[in-house]
């Protein structure tokens, strides 16, 4: 799989940000990347990092406000058919989106099984609870058709997550 | 004035932060400065960045969640003893902090009078009212008396801001 491919997700969801922020409907935004710079050389009039490290995030990719409602994701891709193998969802994002959702926002996963074309929706207390009641390692395509919510793929937005999340505050 | 005196605010915000976190009140972070990545070296299992730029941010510095609800907001401090200069808030700041509280968020300005050792918290429609109806460029210093709330300084947390925020949603 090419660079280019393992970011279609991040892709498509960056692009619908932009969509919802565009037509007023939403204002989410991907965090950016954590950077430890080193040194920075200060030349014309700006500045020019010369030395740095990517660092460890504490939170999700992405997050923003919707009606009034703080919402908080992490998005997932996956080329298998049969599910998505939870150690793709790091330690400290899981424990984000518990600590989101004890504080009364709206945190989820989005996954998208590329070779499916079909993406999910699933939300914090149904992914805890498959995590708290399972040992086993991959949250299985039919956990996310049982318990999650399919979001339809289209042009703008390329994903209509708003939809899912309209269903569960109404 | 030395960089870390100048970076006083930020300082106090993160440490009140990471206690309320500690303390399970709020989960308020403040966003990673973004950097466009020129180049990377790979070695040793370890990417290093040789080059990059720090970018313009399309959003405030810091934002999370609050008993449910969104808050976002901006820090600015200031050595003057009469006001702040509101070309310290910059205009992608400013747009963020109306757009937020068009969407039903709650967000506001920090300001710290480092002179008078004084902090105020002003909200979204304080802030936008003054810049709506003055030409001025200063936010005089009782206009955040009349109009803002002082923020206790202390310690655990430094800056008790939430305090401020019970005051509005009760």
């Amino acid at each position: 799989m090419d660079k280019n491919k393992g970011m279609l997700l991040e892709y498509y969801i960056n692009k619908s940000n932009q969509f919802y922020r565009m037509a007023n409907r939403a204002l989410v935004y991907k965090k950016p990347t954590p950077i430890s710079v080193v040194s920075v050389k200060y030349e014309k009039g700006k500045h020019t990092i010369e030395k740095g490290y990517y660092s460890t995030p504490s939170t999700t990719d992405y997050n923003g406000v919707y009606k009034g409602l703080y919402i908080d994701f992490e998005a997932k891709q996956t080329n298998s058919l049969t599910g998505l193998n939870i150690n793709q969802i790091k330690k400290h994002q899981l424990l984000h989106i518990k600590k989101v959702y004890e504080h009364g926002g709206i945190s989820f996963i989005i996954v998208y099984f590329v070779k499916l074309n079909k993406i999910y929706l699933l939300f914090c207390d149904k992914l805890l609870r498959f995590i708290n009641n399972s040992n086993r390692k991959t949250i299985n395509l039919n956990y996310f058709e049982e318990n999650g919510f399919e979001v339809k793929l289209g042009v703008n937005p390329y994903i209509e997550y708003l939809e899912v999340i309209d269903e569960i505050i109404k």
